[in-house]
C-alpha cells in the first residue's frame, strides 16, 4: 500500500523525471532520484573545508526537496521515523554547498559548511571518526581501531540531554 | 534462515567484536560492524587526491575482509549479486588508503587511490558527475541537473563490452 501511494505521488510529481529509460538516467538531463522500497535514498554528506566524509544518512521525498528549496540539510530519521532538519537541535545547521546524484540515481552526495560545528552524535565534527588497520587480519583477534579525532567538539550529554540515543545494537 | 546462518557466523568471528553496549559501539576500541538484515554495509568511497565522492555501494562480510587483507577496494554487487574486485574488468583497481567506520558502525568511508584511472561504469571519473541546483521549485517544471565533469574519462562501450549493465529503471 505504501509503495502504491508513492508511485502515484510519483507519477503525478513533475518535479522528478519519470525513470523510462537507461539513458536518460545515467547521463540524462532531468533528476529522477531512485527511492528504495523503504521510500529512502542514501546521501553521503561530506565537509566544504576539509572534504572530510562527515555522516552517512538517509533522506525521503520531502527531505530532499526540503533540503533543495531552503539550502539547509533535512534528513529522514530511521531511528525516530521522522523528518529531521540537521541541528535543529544541536544548532548545528549544515548549509548545503553542492548536492549531487549518482549515475543511476539512487545515491547522493552533499558538500556542506558546518562553520565551526560538528555532525555527530558522539561529540565528534565527524561520525567517523575510527579507522580500521589494513593487512592480515589474525582469526583469534578482534579488529583494533585507531582514532583519528582527538578530542571531542562538544559534550553530547548537555546538547542532546533526555533524547534518546539514534544507535540500535 | 538466512538472518540465522548470519548471527551464527558472526557469533564465532572473533574478528568482530559482538555489539553488546551503545558505549563499546559508539566509542569502543573495536570493529563491530552492522551488517543490515541483508548482509550488507554501506561503503562512501572518495578519491585520495581529489577528496570527491567517487561511489556510494555496498560491502558484504566477505568484501569487507578481503578489503582489509588485500587493501584493494571489494564490495557486493547487488546487480550481479555477487562479491566485485572493483576494476577486475576495467583494470580501474581502487588502492585502499584508509577505511573508517562512522558511530553507530552501520557505513564504511573508503578513502582509494584510483591513479589516472575512473570509477564509473558510464566512463566518468566520479560517478556523482551532475549536480542538483538548489532554490525554490517550480511545480510544474522537471529539476535540470549540471554536468560537473565536462568530458569521459573512457569509453564504456569498449571496457565493459558484453557485460550487463547494473542500473536498475
Amino acid at each position: 500500500m505504501q509503495i502504491a501511494i508513492l508511485s502515484f505521488f510519483h507519477y503525478f510529481t513533475p518535479m522528478f523525471k519519470k525513470r523510462e529509460s537507461f539513458y536518460d538516467v545515467e547521463e540524462g538531463k532531468f533528476l529522477s532520484p531512485q527511492f528504495a522500497k523503504d521510500g529512502l535514498i542514501t546521501v553521503t554528506t561530506t565537509d566544504s573545508k576539509s572534504g572530510d566524509v562527515l555522516m552517512q544518512s538517509y533522506m525521503n521525498e520531502e527531505a530532499l526537496k526540503k533540503t533543495i528549496e531552503t539550502k539547509e540539510a533535512h534528513y529522514w530519521s530511521r531511528s525516530r521515523k521522522a523528518l529531521w532538519h540537521k541541528g535543529k537541535t544541536s544548532g548545528f545547521l549544515q548549509k548545503v554547498i553542492d548536492l549531487r546524484i549518482d549515475d543511476d540515481q539512487d545515491a547522493l552526495w552533499m558538500t556542506v559548511d558546518i562553520g565551526n560545528g560538528s555532525s555527530c552524535h558522539v561529540g565528534y565534527k565527524s561520525c567517523f571518526f575510527r579507522s580500521i588497520p589494513l593487512g592480515p587480519i589474525k582469526n583469534s583477534e578482534e579488529i583494533k581501531l585507531e582514532f583519528k579525532e582527538k578530542e571531542k567538539k562538544f559534550d553530547p550529554e548537555k546538547v542532546y540531554e533526555g533524547q534518546p540515543n539514534p544507535t540500535k545494537l
